[in-house]
């Protein structure tokens, strides 16, 4: 099981410093997309080079022009980009085919997807690497979880190409241990700890 | 109605020289995503700058933290920032939210969108500026357009708040004149004309 710290500030010395702070404990870095939008793929390259035993994910949240949206974040240094599932097929078949010009992976968003088992159903079978059950940051304030999703497509999927990500805390994180994703992505809660370092101890031991 | 010209370029000198040779030509001038992936919000500051006259639209096709990238596109200097109609109904309330705060406005686009005249009507009592009808450019080649939508949008919504996308040209503007939208946005039949300026002037010609 993975931990992808997602890098949601806008700012990059902002990023540059959480990643300092706790880095290590990780194993993905998620160029957010508010930094990549403020940024640009500049910051792909920069954190890419600084911390070269990450790996990193360009969170482009593509919705057309697939493969050149995704060359984009392969050239500047991504290992992984995201594309939303609610994006039509012919976009996802796109960054799969940039993906494997570069040997790099996609992860497809499944935020705002109705029907999360067949969408996820249908995109593994595009050449998705990974599909990632997510609880938008913009509903998260209702209540909603990623939890419900994640049963549905582990279900029909298993849990080699499963991430989770959606306001995943030390204390939410446990009810998701027992569909054993392949990533769990943690954001906010890290970065908007007091302490960034022991939050994300504290995520890293559950995932033991 | 106005020409939206799309630079879906991934280079900003490259941007520039198309808005230097038939910038005077379009009323607002559009910073695709790909450009946005690759130079960040300065492009969008860049071009405000140097084309004092134009309206800018930068494409950011915001799916989620409506109100925090919006504020990023509005900060940079754009009048209009684009969100998803496929996106949570928060996240377009998020991005109506910024646009108020700082007298812009939000576009909001239909790619992918199902059931495009129940979504138009919806968005629109969001608080939506502009709907976008946009045949997204990964299923061009399959020779979908734009004008059925176009039709259904219209029927209920009327042609005051109608923006048009995907694949237009000289020839096919024709078609989609009967249904007056505010707003038609033209790209690759500029960008990739051998003279595109030439290309500029047979779209306004059929604007008139």
């Amino acid at each position: 099981m993975k931990l992808q710290l997602a890098l949601d500030c806008t700012d990059l010395s902002e990023a540059l410093a959480l990643l300092d702070e706790a880095g290590d404990l990780v194993d993905i870095v998620e160029i957010g997309t508010p930094l990549v939008l403020r940024e640009g793929a500049g910051a792909i390259g920069e954190i890419a080079r600084r911390y070269r035993r990450l790996e990193i994910l360009a969170d482009f949240k593509i919705m057309d022009a697939g493969e050149v949206e995704a060359r984009i974040a392969f050239d500047a240094g991504a290992d992984i980009v995201t594309v939303l599932g609610v994006a039509n097929d012919a976009t996802i078949v796109g960054c799969v085919a940039a993906a494997r010009q570069q040997d790099r992976r996609i992860m497809v968003d499944l935020v705002a997807v109705p029907d999360v088992a067949t969408r996820a159903t249908e995109v593994v079978e595009l050449g998705a690497d990974y599909i990632c059950v997510h609880t938008a940051y913009d509903v998260q304030k209702e209540g909603v979880t990623p939890l419900r999703d994640v049963q549905q497509v582990q279900a029909v999927l298993g849990s080699e190409a499963l991430a989770v990500a959606g306001g995943v805390t030390a204390e939410t994180v446990t009810a998701l241990l027992p569909y054993d994703p392949a990533i769990v992505v943690v954001g906010g809660y890290i970065a908007n700890h007091a302490k960034p370092r022991e939050a994300a101890q504290a995520i890293r031991d559950r995932l033991q």
